[in-house]
Formats: C-alpha cells, sequence, structure tokens
C-alpha cells in the first residue's frame, strides 16, 4: 500500500545520477506495496538568477521502471553535477482516492514553486474537511487525492507563522495534529534546504543510518514538546468549518516556564544543538523506508519510528520529538541491527519472486520450527510466549484474527487449535470483527495474524483488543513491526522476507506456528500425547514431503495449460481442506484475475452446484481423512453434474481416480498438516496460470503486499 | 432433494387414470425438492395367464410433466379400469448418485418381475459394501445408485426367509437393520398386493389420511418388536464381507417369551388384528409423502413419522412398529390437524413461486412478528421460548447454526444479537461445524436454523450439540418438522409454506425471528431501552418499507437488462450488509448459474480487488451506517479501477450518485433492519437475471430444496 523511500547525504558528496539511482533501487524494493505510478522530488541544479534552491518533482504513470527511464531523459537535470549534502524523496503508489495518474502520483506539493513537497503511505480520513477549509483560504488544488491536503496545510500554517523563527519539524507536528487517519511521511522544503522532517501513525516508517564514523549512541532520547496545540488553526475560521481534532492532540501540559524553554530548546536543537541526536555533523547518510528491505543494502542499523514520532534531520543530525509523554512510555527509541540477508530479497533464479517463495517453503517451514520443536524428546517451546503461556491456558476463548492469507491461516488450524487447547476458537476478518464492534472480555486470547506486521485492519483490532483487557498475541513475520511491538507476546514466524504480492510461504509458517502453539498449550495433557507425537512426528517430516510435492510443479504446469483461458474455477473442499480452498481461490484471484472461488463442500448442495455443469472447472480436494467418504459425495454429485473435477488426493486412490478427470496426487502425512501439502500445488496453479494468461506474478493489478489503510 | 409420493385406497374404487393423477398430482407438489427425473409403480392391468398381480414401473427423465405426458400414451395400462384396493409410489429425483436418467430413475426394483419395489429419498452411505455382497450373492444391479440395493436386499432376505410366516413389514424391518445412512422408504411388493410399507431414518415422511369414518384413535400405538437382529444374514459370507452393523440394530432384549408373543402378534397384525391400528378395515385413503404441501389437498390428518419407525398398511389398517423402545420414548404417535392451506401453495398470478414469495415479504414478516411483538408496550414475547429464557440468559456463549440462506440469517443478526445479549456469537456452517468436530459446551446456547427443519447437516448437528449438554432452540418454518420436534425450544417463523428453491421469505422471517430473540434477552436492560425501542419501532414501519422496496421492481429489472449476459458478478458491502452480499450473490448463483460471489468490502485490498476492471459488474451496498466512511473507500478504489459499481443505496445520497455508475435508492430504517431491505432488491435482481437468461426460476439445475442429504 504505497511505499515510501528516502535518502539525505549529509557531507557525502553524490552526483544528482546517484542521488537518482538510490532513490529508484529504494523504490524497486518497495514497489511490491503499490506499483501504479512512482515519482521522486529531488533539489534541481541551481538556478542562476536566484539564489533559493529549486524543487523539481518527476512523476510517471506505472510501474517505477517507467520513471527511472523518465529521470535520465532530463537533460536539464545536469546528472553529473555533484552535491555534498541533499534531501530526495521518491515514492511509489497503490491507488485509493483517484485514479492511477501522473497527477494524482507523489509527491504532492504546496504550490507552483514545490514550497514544500509530501510522499505519504496511508489514509487521510478527514480530507474533505480539510480540503474545503484550504480552498476556502484560497489554496489550489490540482489531484483527487487525499494526500493534497498535506503539503497545502503545511504551507498554510508556514505562511501564517507567529514568527520567522520556526523549525522545520514544528511545522510538522502542527499538521499532523489536524489529520486523521493513517499515515507515514515524509517532507522537503525549499525554505529548509537539507533538512529533512519525517512522522507516522498507523503506517509504518523505519529510518536507517549509514556513517563511517562510529554512531555517538546506540539509544537516541526523545524531546517531548509540551506547545499548545495548533496553534496557528484556532481562529474562528476553524471553528466555522467545524475542524476535526487531530487524534494526537492533546491540552497544554505542564508549566508555562517549561514550555517556553522547550521550545527555545527545540528552535536551537533543529538547527545547531549537537545534544540528543545523532550524527553530529560528521558525514553521514539517512535512508527513510516503509521497511527494511529498501534499507538493508545501505546499512543494517535502523530506528523503528513508533505512532506519532516525528524525526528530523538538521544539518547531519538526527532528533525525535513527540508532542507529550504517556506515562509508562521509554523516553528514547533504540538503533537496532537488522537481521536480514541482501540474498534474501534477491530473486535468484527464479522468474518471480512468488515462485522463489513457493519453492522456499521446506526451509521456511524448517526456519519457522528452528530451535523450537525438540524432536528428541518431543517437547515444543515458543520463546515470545513462555512467560504468558500459564495465562494464556486459564482464558476462556482464543479469536485469531487477520485479514486476506492470514485469515486463511486461522481457519486452517482452527480445528487442531480447538482439538488440542479444547477452548472454543473464533477466526475473525479484522474489518468484519471492527465493523461488528465484537464483544471481546478480559479472559479472551487475541492472536493477530499479519506477515508484514503492519495490516492496518489487524493493527485496529488489536488496540481494540487492548482496550478491552484482552490478552493479545501477534503472529508476524516481521521484527520491530508495529504490531510485534504492541502485542502483549507473539511469535515470529522466521519465514524469511516476501516479497511477492500474493503470499506464500508467509501462510505455511504461520499454519506451522500456530499448530507449534497448540502443541504447547497440550504438553501436560495426558489424552493428548498420543495425538501430539504423531503431530511433531509429522512436522519433522514435513520439509521433505513439502520438497515432493514440489516436484509435482510440472505435471500442475500441464493441468494450468488446460485452464488458462478459463474465466472461472471452483476449488472445492472439507475439514482441514476448506482453508485451502479459500487460500487456493485467493491465490487464482489475486495474480490470474480469474474469477475462482473457495467453496465448502458441505454447502454444495446449498447453492454451489448450480454453478456446475461440463464448462466450469473444478478442483476438488479430497485426501483420507474424515471427512474422505462425504468429500466422495459431493466428487459423485459434481459427475453426476458432467463436472470434470480436477482432484487433489492422496497417493494411491483408485476410487478418485475412477471418478476424476484429473488428478494431483500428495504424499500423506497427519490430517491436521495434510493442508500445508494441498495448498502448496494451488499456489503453483495460480503462479502458472498467472503466467499463461501474460500477467505479472509479482505485480498484480490493483493489489499491494501490506495493507496498510483500512 | 427428491420427494416421495405414495397413494393407498382401500375399498375406495378408483380408475388407474385417477391413480395415475394422484400420483402425479403429488409429486408436482414435490418437485422443488428434485426434478430431474421421476417415476412411478403402479399393478398393471390383470395378466389373464397369472393370478398374481404385476408391477408396472414407468420411469421418465426430466421433470414430472415429462413423466405426466408418458403416463398416458401407454394403451395397454387400460386407464378405465376401476381398482377398489391399490397401492402407487411415485418419485421425484434429485441425483446424488449417477446422472439423471431413466434407468437410475426411481422406483428401484429387486429384479426383472418387480417383485420388490422402492422410492427412497436420502443417501445410504454403505452401499458399495452392501451391492459387493449382493453381487456375489448372484443379484444383478442395473443402475449407478446406491438405492438399488435396498429392493436386492429385500429380495434377498425374501428368498432367505426362514418361515413363509413373514410380514412385509418384517422384512423391511430386516432391511434398514443393514442400512447407513438417511433414508425416507415405501415398499411395494408383487408378493403383499394392496399392502404398503413405509420407513424412515434422517429423511421427512409423513402419513395423509382421509377416511368417510370418523378416525378411532387421535393415537397410534407403537409395536415394539424385540426379535433378534438381521437373523437372515448372519452367516458366514456376512462376516467375511465384514458386513457393517446397520445403525438401527440393538442386541436381542427381553425374555424370550415377550419375543416369541410378541413375532406371533406381529406375524397376525400385519395381515388381520384390528387391535392398535387406524382404518378398521373400512374405506379409507393413505397419502404417504415427503412434505405436508403433497398432501393438504387430499386430507389435514397427518401423523409424523420418527427415525426408524415402520408404519404398514395391510386390509387398509396402519400400524407402526419399531426395533426396541428407548426410556423416555412415549409409544404412541399423535395424528394431528396440518394447519396450512392450499392456496398457501399455489402460484397465484406471479410467473414463479419464488416472484410470488418475494412479494409476500410485507405479509410474511408480518406473520412471523404477529402476536410476538406488542407495539403499545413495546414487550416483545416469543412463546416457544418463554419458559427456558432463564436458561438462555445465563449461557456463555450463542451459536447459530445453519447452511446456505439460514447460515447467511445468522450472520445478518450476529451483530445485533452481540449488541442486545452482550454475549459472544459464533456463526457456523452446519457441515463445517460438524466436520471440526466444534467443542461445544453444557454452556451454550445452540440455534438451529432451517426453513424446512429438516436439513440433513444442521439435524445432524442439533443431535451432535444435545449429547453435548447444550441448550437446543430452533429456529424453522415448519411445523412438525424434525428440527422442531428435536429441539429443546424454538421459534416458529410463520413465513407460510415456501415453494421456491431459492429461498426469500424465509431468509428475512429468520432474520427477524432472530432481531426479536434479542430484544426479548434485552428487556431487563436499562441501558439498552433506547435502542431495543427503536429496533421495535423500525420493525413496526418494516413491512411498509418492504412494500416501497418492491416499487423498484421495474427499476432493478431495468438493470438487470443490462447485466444478464454477463458471466460473473461481484456482490460487496460490509458490516449489516456482508451477510446481502452473501445471501444476494447466492441467489444470483443459485438460479441465474451466473458465477456471482459475495465479497466482504474490507477484505477487497487483501485480493478481491484484482478482479476488479471495467468489465467486471460490481454490486455494492452501502448505506448510511457504521460503516458508511468505510464503504466510500472501498467505493473509490473500485472506480479508481475503472470498476463500474450499481449501489444500493440510501435515499438522496449526492456523494453515492457522484461515483456510481447506478444507484437502486432504498429507504432507510434502523442499521439494523436496513439488510432486510438491502437484500430484496438482490432477490428481485436474482428473478429478473434468471427470466432473462431464460432459466426457469423455480427448478434451478442441480439444486432442490431441503436437503435432507449430507
Amino acid at each position: 500500500m504505497c511505499g515510501i523511500f528516502a535518502y539525505l547525504n549529509h557531507c557525502v558528496p553524490k552526483t544528482r545520477r546517484e542521488i537518482f539511482e538510490t532513490l529508484v533501487k529504494g523504490l524497486q524494493r518497495l514497489e511490491y506495496r503499490g506499483y501504479d505510478s512512482a515519482g521522486v522530488a529531488v533539489d534541481g541544479p541551481k538556478n542562476g538568477l536566484k539564489d533559493e534552491k529549486n524543487i523539481c518533482i518527476i512523476k510517471k504513470r506505472g510501474k517505477v521502471k517507467s520513471l527511472d527511464e523518465e529521470l535520465y531523459k532530463k537533460d536539464q537535470m545536469k546528472l553529473d553535477e555533484e552535491i555534498e549534502t541533499h534531501f530526495g524523496i521518491a515514492h511509489t503508489r497503490w491507488a485509493t482516492h483517484g485514479e492511477p495518474n501522473a497527477v494524482n502520483s507523489h509527491p504532492h506539493r504546496s504550490d507552483k514553486n514545490n514550497e514544500f513537497v509530501v510522499i505519504h503511505n496511508g489514509i487521510i480520513t478527514n480530507y474533505k474537511e480539510l480540503k474545503k477549509y484550504l480552498i476556502l483560504k484560497g489554496y489550489e488544488f490540482e489531484s483527487e487525492t487525499d494526500t493534497e491536503v498535506i503539503p497545502k496545510l503545511i504551507k498554510y500554517i508556514y505562511d501564517n507563522r507567529e514568527s520567522e523563527d520556526v523549525s522545520f519539524s514544528m511545522l510538522v507536528e502542527r499538521v499532523i495534529q489536524q489529520l486523521e487517519g493513517a499515515f507515514a511521511l515524509a517532507f522537503k522544503s525549499s525554505h529548509f534546504p537539507g533538512e529533512a522532517v519525517v512522522t507516522r501513525r498507523g503506517s509504518p516508517l523505519l529510518i536507517g543510518v549509514r556513517s563511517e564514523y562510529e554512531l555517538s549512541t546506540e539509544h537516541i532520547p526523545i524531546q517531548y514538546n509540551t506547545a499548545p496545540h495548533h496553534p496557528v488553526l484556532h481562529d474562528e475560521a476553524v471553528k466555522n468549518h467545524s475542524f476535526p481534532e487531530g487524534q494526537g492532540a492533546t491540552e497544554p501540559q505542564g508549566h508555562l516556564k517549561d514550555e517556553v524553554q522547550m521550545k527555545n530548546q527545540r528552535n536551537r536543537s533543529d538547527s545547531s544543538c549537537g545534544l540528543h541526536s545523532v550524527g553530529d555533523g560528521k558525514a553521514v547518510e539517512y535512508f527513510f523506508a516503509s521497511d527494511a528491505s529498501a534499507i538493508i543494502e545501505h546499512t543494517n542499523k535502523v530506528i523503528y519510528l513508533e505512532d506519532d514520532d516525528i524525526a528530523a534531520v538538521a544539518e547531519g543530525k538526527l532528533f525525535l520529538y513527540r508532542m507529550s509523554r504517556q506515562a509508562g512510555e521509554e523516553p528514547v527509541r533504540a538503533i537496532q541491527t537488522l537481521q536480514m540477508e541482501l540474498q534474501q530479497i534477491m530473486k535468484g533464479n527464479y522468474q518471480a519472486f512468488m515462485q522463489k517463495e513457493i519453492f522456499e517453503q521446506p526451509e521456511s517451514i524448517f526456519n519457522t520450527m528452528r530451535g523450537r520443536i525438540c524432536f528428541e524428546n518431543n517437547t515444543v517451546m515458543l520463546g515470545g510466549l513462555k512467560d504468558h503461556l500459564k495465562e494464556i491456558k486459564r482464558c476462556r476463548r482464543l479469536i485469531l484474527i487477520g485479514c486476506g492469507t492470514s485469515f486463511h491461516a486461522g481457519v486452517a488450524t482452527r480445528q487442531i487449535l480447538e482439538e488440542l487447547t479444547e477452548l472454543p476458537v473464533m477466526v475473525e476478518l479484522a474489518s468484519d470483527f471492527l465493523d461488528r464492534i465484537t464483544p471481546v472480555f478480559r479472559d479472551d486470547v487475541c492472536f493477530f495474524i499479519s506477515q508484514s506486521g503492519e495490516t492496518a485492519d489487524t493493527l485496529m483490532a488489536l488496540r481494540y483488543c487492548k482496550e478491552r483487557g484482552a490478552l493479545t498475541v501477534g503472529v508476524t513475520n516481521t521484527v520491530g513491526s508495529s504490531i510485534s511491538r504492541e502485542t502483549d507476546c507473539g511469535v515470529h514466524i522466521n519465514a524469511g522476507p516476501e516479497i511477492g504480492v500474493a503470499s506464500t510461504k508467509a501462510y505455511t509458517s504461520q499454519f506451522v506456528a500456530l499448530v507449534m502453539f497448540g502443541l504447547m498449550m497440550s504438553e501436560d495433557r495426558i489424552s493428548l500425547q498420543k495425538r501430539r507425537l504423531e503431530i511433531i512426528n509429522g512436522l519433522r517430516m514435513l520439509p521433505e514431503l513439502i520438497k515432493k510435492v514440489l516436484e509435482l510443479d510440472s505435471k500442475i504446469k500441464s493441468i494450468a495449460d488446460e485452464l488458462y483461458q478459463q474465466r472461472s474455477l471452483l476449488v472445492m473442499g472439507r475439514g482441514f481442506h476448506y482453508a485451502t480452498c479459500l487460500e487456493g481461490a485467493l491465490k487464482i484471484k489475486e495474480i490470474t484475475y480469474m474469477h475462482s472461488e473457495g467453496i465448502l463442500a458441505g454447502e454444495l448442495k446449498h447453492g454451489p452446484l448450480a454453478l456446475v455443469d461440463n464448462d466450469m472447472p473444478v478442483i476438488m480436494v479430497m485426501v483420507r481423512d474424515g471427512c474422505y467418504t462425504k468429500c466422495h459425495n459431493a466428487l459423485q454429485q459434481v459427475t453426476a453434474r458432467q463436472g470434470r473435477p480436477i482432484v487433489l488426493c492422496c497417493q494411491d486412490d483408485p476410487d478418485v481416480k475412477k471418478s476424476a478427470y484429473k488428478t494431483i496426487e500428495l504424499p500423506q502425512t497427519v490430517d491436521c498438516l495434510q493442508g500445508i501439502l494441498s495448498v502448496i500445488p494451488l499456489q503453483l496453479m495460480s503462479f502458472h496460470l498467472a503466467v499463461l494468461r501474460g500477467y505479472d506474478v509479482d505485480y498484480p493489478r490493483n493489489l499491494a503486499k501490506s495493507v496498510t489503510v483500512e
């Protein structure tokens, strides 16, 4: 959902070409977050007449590649001019408001002179009111986006500033007091050359630091501001337009004296004071990005921002600000070391990231289990849950919450969790859960499943459940993500970076992580020991069996050859494989644009069977488990209507072979793990279908990874 | 799911033509249960050479009309011959095993001489083992059906009988001991002319009685048999083939003396004894049918059979048998009076039953509320729940269980039930609930929602929950149905008979019934009084508002004119209207065979948005409620991708009108009732789409009402 990348070099000379290259490379790493248009803003060549720096914005509809080509066409950009200190911002977009075109792309600007330019990831929900107000004040809008109110607003505040002595970060602080919704923002201004201000609420943002010099600190202190909120906007016009209060805004606190001191200090600190900062004014580079994959090739030293943090770089020094300190809040942000390897986010010999990630599953699954299951003594220990296990065991109900694929991981493991924990387990789509204002109680344990750990709806559901006193558990693939930070405890699935927009290895690792949780919960139950052993043994064999399934690739390709021109596709199954059907159909929908739907085989007779005839392609999952006979009934019903089902079944099943049009034979494992093996052929199928239909697998239209807006 | 109809006239002379007419009329009333083929079996004209009656079977692929035409073609049937006592059976099929053709149609027969003929509704799950065994014994099979084992098996038992003195009902008793699965069966045999035996397990069956004479009793006693079970099959061959034990079989109980007496009595009773019977040998007619709609035009006196009841008519007298008496079992079956009117099951001036039922909704909704809501003092009282209300209020969780449309009624009311009861509410698809072996506890209250009250999966879920000690509540539209009989308490939705296979008025009545339950639960809560009043007031206005929505019919027709050639269709919404989307999409799927899918608007960005382009028709529901702003985001996303959404919205909503391709404007009511108004345009849309596509609205392919098999 939009990718933000920005680069500041301080006392590190770079040609404009090198700056472009850095910005474009950053966008390419983030491109899976959105790719319908992209843009950059940099300082243009010095204008002989004026001293002021002029900011150039270059935007282009389409993928980052189109922008890249555009950049070098502009002769007047003086590509080889060296700039010692510079701040450049870049953005790849996933359209939410206004269709994808150059005008709607980022960066957005305050005015024709580009005094302030902004990139934004998220949604501003109160943009209509703001826009109305600003238009009244004479500001002209050029796009249909929600974002454009932000540069207009900062210019309005700047134009109406009470003193000349206002810092860039202070302007941004006043802006975000007016914003509702979710955002990660980076600001650049010709009034503050060489300075950067970034901030976030809801959407992710982290900062990488690279310097030849040792960093002066491992912890950056936060400076708290207690200034009265949005003083500039406190006039009659605002009241008349019922300006909503900014979420981050709090009433003035503390004594006036402190306040004045603080203000003075801040005004200094942005410009010169070396206290509470990183960088010390020596040669240093900063990288601002929506996620770590865009940063890792430059540095592994990063700082994760929290909601409403404002980070500002001035004269090469990084400062952090917040409005006011909450009780219990740490007044510092640590500089952390990324554990990621660059090679993990490269495609290697595969056609697409998605394909690579499908084939990585024997390893990613193994990594999920590494150090957590001891196969010698059959124990399972998830370190992140250890301290809360007693509390979890006392709960009355488990609620698994996620969106899309992560929701399906909950559906897939619901039954085995019910069996192993003997608790009621509810699985909820995060958006529906919030819409319904679902009752949550203090004796509930809520799991928040999200690959990125930033999914907006899931994150909001987390905050909702926390408020109601439930114990919150995160299941994410991203260390340092909002969900992993805000939950009481959690499991990191360790699947490695997932770049393909259509999630594959994260699903199977979430699946295994949740099964391991079930095993951990049942360790002390004598009656469940046999079942636990069977599952642990199944987990041990799983990577090998996944390899066997992956060997079916060419067979699956040959079936895809037959199917790829179809418009619709039904995927049917039940029991442990209902989730496989939902997830397989979602993969196909996402990257092939075929109308595929996962159907519970038990519901067939209650409607969906009407769709079946000899035209409609049907994929069925029926393996030897408790639902086998019932699945046979469904198979009979489909063939009785001239359907020609392609059946995912166990090896050597003559009964199925007789009735099926084609079969894909899977190795067999424990019933509750079989869903991991049955989903992989559908992942492969969706990949081949998309390639055959001529689509870009890693960049499905209209979609983006890591949905950080509601 | 298959309709059974059988007619026995005793001492009431009828021509063969009249018998045919009665049988065909019966089938036509049941045709909504299945209509891919039909058949009858009657006594043929006396063969001059043989004394024995010969049974004629006439079967035909297609709807009952085709069979009807076929019957009168047969000159040799002597249509005008009068028969004083006769038993005829008839069947309309919905194929489960074997495709629809004449051979696979019912009645099925024991052999080329038609010694035993059988009609069956249900599924025999162990038919493969039985078939293997019978083939080994030399019986030849002609069809692919599961049913055919039944006539073969009864002949096998008859051929191997130990004495001549075996009654027809006893043969049937031995047959059903061998059967697993679900069935309602009617048997006719040339060895027992003028006699009828019917039985059921899982599938519904009732018996109508018509006589000029007053019935001698209002209660028919049950005769219990304690004979050793399946003596005939207890030989080596059976053991070698690991013959499964019949579900109904129990080990012999009681003393030998009792047993012999009982046997003797039974042998007599089938043939002559007047004790424990209805009919007394005087002129009497019996009608056996899968449901009451086939009986009401003949008589309103009916007997509902329970699982494993065997009913036999011999010499005009009706006897009831069971294997053994369970603790607490009533040893009688009452003769009940049907409350149905014939006119209720006629189409009137409408093109189709479904259309009639859509337009009946102002009345059916009113009937659901009649006598239950007192609008003067704003109280709600569901008589069927009154005695259990205290217990329900003490529960820890509500679980709503259903299939298809009934499941959607649960989804639709989940949020308001959560709000009014402040309890966690789970909504479960019955088949998935069973597949998952979901944990259910004694402090759970489980609702079973089923129009027919016979839905197999829902019924099995009911038994599953009962075993685990949960309080069970039925929500059905059929008095006397299995679910209404087996639940602890319940609500009859009073929507009137629903004939259209695609459920419409039952959905809205289920919706209202569940809302009324919520109102009843919150009567004592001061903080909820305002909300309750608002809802009660909304309910009062509802019939009028529905009439307003129905006035949109021609507008909806004009939109259908534009859409009907499409192959796919997405229906999107969230919050209270998620269920509307699921239900609307299901209607469209069921009767138009377009691939429609209900999509939670909040999940759009997690996959389904990839399907959206200017080709894919999209219907969105967005009315002024808590999700309105979020829905606007979804609308923006769709239009940003060139989608052309048709939006169901509130009257006078210029913001929606601006972005939407077309709008359908609905009157506004309380948020939690709005779903009743928003689903009706989709019901109408599906109707018009189906008519435009040239399909028979009341008889969608592959589907049937009242799904009595798993």
